[in-house]
């Protein structure tokens, strides 16, 4: 597939097709309610079964909008991967940012994951489809997450919070707990204390399975 | 859809519907040929485009012997899925058990996935697709496949050999760790050392990310 012709917030001058991305705020505001649309629609029905009147119905646009930002069914279901990985993105990083330290940093992006898992069940059957739709988004929203988790982890290590020796092995094995963990007690359990599912698993994290005495 | 029909090894007779469950040796053989014509055919090509003829073809078996075994395309796929979880099983369980303590069993085990994952790439994408095409499959193979790590865990400190509060948030969280770094050093990187991958993703399991001075 083509570059995505669509971003959002402050990435939408990199993000693709100069020429498609919205340059007025009612353009903005159009797009980002195609993308929450084709979110509802993918997320319900599926890549094959989603179509795009389906879309600018649910958006309450016309149809000749999509194809203002558009070409097709492929190129919103691309940008919308990268949407919802925006939107994590948005939704955990000023919380995590405000962490006295790595540790605590760690628990409150699970925390805060799990939130998110929960407000927006369909983020795992979207980005889970990516993989037959579009592998490039696929392994690009996990590359671009676990480089997050591996940035945070180096510069915990810097400031002397956690052991010195952390990278890429320790990034990926934390992505892959937070998303087990998300399909387990957020997208499956509605009912888990996600405050305490992290606590548990953030205790695992900072202190391991080793006995401590 | 219906429960399947098919099962390997010492599961048979539990699995599924007992009229179309192999009596003999040369049945059994059979059906294990059907699973592993499946298993290329369903990696390489996708639910969708996979068909029965090509998997019989593949199989070097007759049309009629898929129908002594499945119905549909899609109770293969659910039995393949079954058959991948308990191939996965069979390949770890032995290493696992002859471990000298449950942090090196951890260590062995994601070892010896990692070496799986190597050998049967399309292992991702078959149970992958399972979530679209067959979500109890999908569910099944990682609540079993986690029991089974929760179960080692609970073993493991009631030797005394780990901290004693182990549960099921563990285990999501270490099955989640093995199933990204199976993907990021299994799937996508065909160089990476795995002996080396699993000793540091064992040291962080066993130790965590707290300085240990």
């Amino acid at each position: 597939m083509d570059q995505p012709h669509v971003a959002t917030g402050d990435t939408a001058a990199e993000a693709g097709n100069p020429d498609k991305t919205p340059r007025t705020e009612r353009g903005r505001r159009t797009l980002r309610k195609l993308l929450d649309a084709a979110a509802i629609e993918f997320g319900e029905r599926g890549f094959h079964d989603a179509s795009i009147s389906a879309i600018t119905r649910r958006a309450g646009t016309a149809l000749g909008s999509f194809y203002t930002y558009f070409d097709s069914k492929d190129e919103i279901f691309q940008a919308l991967v990268r949407y919802m990985s925006e939107q994590l993105r948005d939704h955990v990083t000023p919380l995590v940012q405000a962490a006295p330290d790595e540790i605590s940093a760690e628990r409150i992006g699970l925390e805060s994951f799990l939130g998110f898992v929960r407000e927006h069940k369909e983020i795992y059957r979207i980005i889970d489809e990516a993989e037959f739709v579009d592998y490039a988004s696929y392994r690009r929203h996990y590359e671009t997450t676990v480089a997050r988790v591996r940035q945070r982890l180096e510069d915990g290590a810097a400031r002397g919070e956690i052991r010195a020796d952390v990278g890429e092995v320790h990034a990926w094995a934390i992505g892959g707990m937070n998303v087990f963990l998300g399909m387990r007690y957020g997208l499956w359990d509605a009912d888990a204390d996600i405050a305490e599912i992290a606590r548990i698993a953030n205790d695992l994290l900072a202190n391991g399975l080793k006995k401590q005495d």
